[in-house]
């Protein structure tokens, strides 16, 4: 739908969308949301306002780049506010907007599903592994 | 950890586990959890048992590559049940497990956000592609 005004969308049924057809626009965003950098930066976002420099400690491992990249697109989608505060030297921040809110309580169940889990997924990974090769 | 078994794991608390910390297995299972295939497959099999082809038509575009490659983790992990049933042409079932259905509640929800929050990210990426470039 190229042609349409963000207007002419909204004037739709909400749920035109459907991830399951292949080239559906939510199956892109489900794609892209579908990540565990979004996760963990709109997690640690949802506490509070961060510097770039906290998060990039928050998120222990993530690259510059990766992080820098992940808060544009998480800025432009929508989801993330960034602010300028000109001062020296220049400071940014970044805090979550209402709809960021709203997929940050998902992901914090994610995250969450992931940490408690940890231990079934590995004994269910040792039962695979062991199993009699019969199949 | 890999010398610990599965029950001295299962001995420690349940929270030893964080995804913010680089190396936590649970950033990597997190990491794999999050997956637009995961998703969608999960979401389709939470309604009920479905063979190999019912999934491959219902995920459409996901090549049979990947849904072999995503429905075996998923079992080794201990999230799907693959069931064999021998007859002419042998009959593959996949199913959720307790805890693969747990995990797709969570599914459930970062896919219908996708869709229902796809128009405010159109209108967020509008706004941002057109503000004025003074920052």
């Amino acid at each position: 739908m190229p042609t349409m005004t963000a207007a002419d969308r909204r004037g739709e049924a909400k749920r035109e969308y459907d991830a399951y057809v292949a080239n559906c626009p939510s199956r892109m965003l489900l794609d892209r949301m579908s990540d565990k950098w979004v996760a963990l930066i709109l997690v640690a976002l949802g506490d509070r306002t961060m510097r770039y420099s906290e998060l990039s400690r928050a998120v222990a491992g993530v690259s510059q780049k990766m992080l820098t990249q992940t808060l544009r697109t998480l800025e432009r989608d929508g989801l993330v506010t960034r602010e300028v505060t000109v001062s020296v030297p220049v400071r940014v921040d970044y805090s979550l907007t209402p709809l960021g809110l709203s997929l940050r309580q998902l992901m914090r169940g994610v995250k969450d599903w992931a940490e408690v889990h940890m231990d079934e997924v590995f004994e269910a990974r040792e039962r695979y592994d062991h199993r009699d090769d019969e199949q």
